[in-house]
C-alpha cells in the first residue's frame, strides 16, 4: 500500500498483491482441503456409526432420528480434522430423564469402547479408526427458540448452513478457519476467547467469501453488528454482534475478546498488504533459554514475580477463567499497594504460575494516608484522635483542606505482599485460591527461571509480545 | 468533651472549660493589650505626622484631607505593633498624575528621610521615633464601588468599622489577630494565604466576639458565605466568602486558602476543647540536625530530592507564588515520569530550594505506551509501523483492542530528569525559570542534608508536619 493509499484513507489492494493473493491461498488450500481418500474415510465412518446410532434409538423410541452436524457434516473441515459429532433427537414428549438413559445406552451401543462425559447433558466418547467421535442425545424442536439445553441449537445450525454453503464458499470456510488458526483467534474456548467455526461459517456466509470478509474486518468499526436473519431484538455490549440466524436472542460472538476482534483486524490488513503463507501457520515461539530470560530481566529492569502453585485439575473452559480472575485480582492487589504493574500473565500445565512483571517492586516505609475534610467535624476529630499521639505517623497536617498522614505501609515489598494471608483478600478463582491455600512458591526476579522447565515456550511469547 | 457529646454530635464546651476559656483569654489579653505609655505615644506620633501631611496636602490641593487608616486607627492594634497608615485624600476632579505628584510631595515633607516605593500608586515610607510610617495618597469618592485604585477602598473600610467597634469587639479583635498568628494563619500577603487584618475584624464583628466567632468556626461547613450588609450579587469558588460591606463585588477573604480555613477550623476546636496560652504563641521548631534529617530520611524509605537556586530577587508576594508554580510544575513532571511524589515543598531565603520527596525514584527501563485502538485504521497502522521494527521496543502487541508497546523509558532516575533541559518543559515561575537557566544544584536522598545551613527551621517542619 502506498504513503498516498494511507493519507486519504483507501485502502484497496493493488493489482499485484491480488495475483499474490490468489496464489498464497491456492497455496495454502492444497495443504488443508481434504483429498479424496480422506472424504471417503471419513464419510464411511460417520455413516456406518449413524446408522448403528439410529437403530439403536429407533429401538428405545420409534420417532428419534440421526443428524451429523459441525464441519464434517457440512465439508467445512479442514485435512487432519477428526472430529465426528453424531447428534440423536427425540421428541420433545420424552422427558429429560429418559432421553439422557436413552442417550447414554446409544452412544455405548454406537461405540463400545465409548467413556461418557458430561457437558449439559453426559454423553459418550469415543475413538473409531483414528477418529474423535461424539454421539450426544438432544431434543427435535420446532425452534431453537424452543431449546433446553445448548445441544439443542446445534442441529438448526446445521440446516441452516446446509442451506447457504456451496462448495465455493465452504472451502473459504476452510481458508478462515485456517488462516484464524496461524494468527491464534479460532476457538470458542474460554483459553483462546476466539471465533468458533460456526461463527467462522456465518461471517463468510454473510461476507460471501474469505477474501471479502478480511477486506471488511480490515476496516471494521467495533461494535460490529450483523444480523444475517434481521430478527435481532436485544442489544449486546460485545465488540463483535452475530445474532444467532436460528435465535434471534443469542449473540454467536459473544465469547469472542475485543483483541482477538482487534487481532483479526490487525491480521487482515497484513495479509492483504502482504499476503503470505507464514500467517496461516500457528506460529509456535523457540523456547526461551535462560540467558535470554536473564538477559530481557536485565534489559527491562523490572521485577518479575510469580505465584507457582500447582494446576486445579479442572477443564480448560473451568481453568482458564479461574486464573485469569486470579491474574486480576493479585495486579489489582499489587498496584493497589503500590507496586506498580507492567504487564502480567498466567500459565498452565503440570503446574501453574501467575507471572505479574512490576515496574516497583520496593516502596518507602511510609504511605500517603487522606484522611476527612477537616469541617466534617465528627469524623475529622475522630481521624485527628487516632492519629495525633500515634509516634509511627507523622503528622496529621492539612492538605486543601483535608487531614492528612503519614502513616507506615503495611508491605514495602511486593514479596512480603504476596507471602502474607492478604494475598488471600484479592478476588481469586475458587480452586486457586484453595491450590494457594495448600500450598504455593513466590518467585522474585530472577528466581523466575524456575519456571524455564515448564513455561519456555509461554515465557518466550511473554517476552516477545506480538499483535 | 465527652465520648457522648462526639457522638451526638454536640460541641457545647464544658462549664469547666468555659472558666479555663475566659482565664486564658485575660492571661492572653494581658500581653496583647497596649498599656497607657504606648498608647499614647503612637497617638503622639499619628497626630503629629497627620496634621504634617494636612498642611502640605492643603497647600497643594485645598479640598484634600488626611484620614489614620488599619489597625492602629481602629484601636485594634496589638502591642509591639508600629505601623501607621496615613492616608492623603484628593477629590476626584484632581488627575491621577497630579495625584501621584501631590503624594509623593506631601510625603516627603510628612517623612523628610523617607523613601518611595511603588504598589498601585508610588508612597512614601518612612521610620519615625521607631514607628513605621506610610504616607499613601488616594482619591476620596462617594462610595466604594466608584473606586479606582486598591488604596481608595481603604478609607471606607475604616469608616464602616469605625461604626461597628466598641471597645469590648476591639479587644477581642486583638485576641483573635493574636490567636491567627499564634496558628500561622494571619496575614493576606501571598506567602500565608490567610486572614488579613480587615477580614477578622469583619468576623469579629459579624459573629459578635472571639469566642463565638472560634465557635462557629468550628462547625464551619465550607465554603462559608457571609455578607453583613446582605448586599453580594456575585458568586464566588473560594472556601470562606465574606462580601465586603463596602463593596459587593469583592470578596474580602478572597486570598485566603482553604488550607488556612481548614487549620483555623482545626485550632478553633483545639482551643474550645483544651484553652491554652500556647495556642497564641507562633510556634518556632526547633532547628533539624543533621543526625535528626538523616534519620527521617532512613525511617521514611524514600528519596527527597531537591533543586536549589539563587532565589529571584522579588518581594514576597511575587516570590512565593512564582515558587508554587514551580513546585507544582516540578511535581507534575516528576509524577508524569513514573517518580511518584509524596510530598513536597518550597523554601526560600537567600537561597531557594524545591524539596520534592519521592516514592520512587528509580523507574525500569522500558514504559507502557498505549497506542491507537487497532481499528482506527490509518491512526493504527502507522502506530503499528512506527514501532514494529523497532529493536529497541517491545511489541506492538493488542489489549484491549488497542496497541501497546514498551519502550524506553527517557528518564529511569529522577536526577536525570532533574538535571536535563526537559526539567524546562514543566511550568516554571518566569523568575525562577531564568534563575534555574543561570545556575541550579540537584541534590539527591542524604545530599540534602547541605540545605540544612540555609532551612534548619523549614526542613524541622516538613519533618514534623502540624496542622
Amino acid at each position: 500500500m502506498s504513503k498516498e493509499d494511507t493519507e486519504c484513507g483507501e485502502h484497496e489492494p493493488t493489482r499485484m498483491n491480488a495475483d499474490d493473493i490468489e496464489s498464497v491461498i491456492a497455496e495454502v488450500y492444497d495443504h488443508i482441503e481434504p483429498d479424496t481418500a480422506e472424504r471417503a474415510n471419513l464419510r464411511n465412518v460417520a455413516t456406518r456409526l449413524s446408522s448403528r446410532a439410529e437403530s439403536a434409538a429407533r429401538e428405545r423410541c420409534p420417532d428419534a432420528d440421526v443428524l451429523q452436524v459441525g464441519s464434517t457434516a457440512r465439508d467445512t473441515w479442514i485435512s487432519g480434522d477428526r472430529d465426528i459429532d453424531i447428534f440423536v433427537r427425540f421428541p420433545p414428549t420424552v422427558d429429560r430423564e429418559a432421553l439422557e438413559q436413552y442417550g447414554l445406552e446409544v452412544g455405548h451401543e454406537t461405540l463400545p469402547d465409548g467413556h461418557e462425559e458430561y457437558a449439559e447433558h453426559p454423553y459418550v466418547k469415543g475413538t473409531v479408526e483414528g477418529f474423535d467421535i461424539d454421539v450426544v442425545p438432544c431434543f427435535r424442536l420446532e425452534s431453537a427458540t424452543e431449546i433446553r439445553s445448548a445441544v439443542d441449537r446445534t442441529p438448526f445450525h446445521t440446516q441452516y448452513l446446509e442451506q447457504r454453503l456451496d462448495d465455493e464458499l465452504a472451502a473459504d470456510v476452510r481458508l478462515t478457519k485456517q488462516f484464524l488458526k496461524g494468527i491464534g483467534a479460532y476457538g470458542s474456548d474460554l483459553r483462546t476467547r476466539g471465533f468458533s467455526g460456526y461463527l467462522t461459517e456465518l461471517l463468510v456466509c454473510e461476507y460471501g467469501g474469505f477474501r471479502p470478509l478480511l477486506e471488511a474486518a480490515a476496516d471494521w468499526q467495533p461494535p460490529v453488528e450483523l444480523d444475517p436473519e434481521d430478527h435481532g431484538r436485544e442489544t449486546f455490549a460485545d465488540p463483535l454482534v452475530v445474532i444467532d440466524p436460528t435465535d434471534p436472542e443469542r449473540n454467536v460472538a459473544a465469547v469472542c475478546s475485543a483483541e482477538n476482534v482487534a487481532r483479526f483486524q490487525h491480521y487482515a490488513r497484513e495479509f492483504l498488504e502482504e499476503p503470505r503463507v507464514e500467517l496461516f501457520e500457528p506460529d509456535e515461539p523457540e523456547p526461551l533459554t535462560k540467558a535470554e530470560l536473564c538477559s530481557h530481566v536485565e534489559r527491562r529492569a523490572t521485577t518479575p514475580v510469580v505465584i507457582q502453585f500447582a494446576a486445579p485439575d479442572l477443564v480448560e473452559d473451568q481453568l482458564y477463567p479461574q486464573l485469569q480472575k486470579s491474574l486480576d485480582g493479585i495486579t489489582s492487589g499489587l498496584n493497589d499497594r503500590g507496586f506498580d504493574v507492567l504487564r502480567a500473565t498466567a500459565m498452565a500445565g503440570e503446574t501453574a504460575a501467575i507471572l505479574v512483571e512490576l515496574a516497583a517492586s520496593e516502596r518507602p516505609a511510609v504511605e500517603r494516608h487522606e484522611g476527612p475534610p477537616v469541617h466534617v467535624r465528627t469524623h475529622a476529630e475522630g481521624f485527628y484522635e487516632t492519629y495525633a499521639d500515634d509516634p509511627e505517623t507523622y503528622g496529621p497536617f492539612i492538605e486543601d483542606g483535608r487531614y492528612v498522614t503519614e502513616r507506615p505501609r503495611e508491605f514495602t515489598t511486593a514479596r512480603e505482599f504476596l507471602e502474607s494471608d492478604r494475598l488471600f483478600d484479592v478476588g481469586l478463582g475458587a480452586h486457586v485460591e484453595t491450590a494457594l491455600e495448600d500450598e504455593y512458591t513466590v518467585l522474585v526476579g530472577e528466581e523466575i527461571t524456575a519456571l524455564l522447565d515448564a513455561f519456555e515456550t509461554a515465557l518466550s511469547r511473554y517476552f516477545d509480545p506480538r499483535p
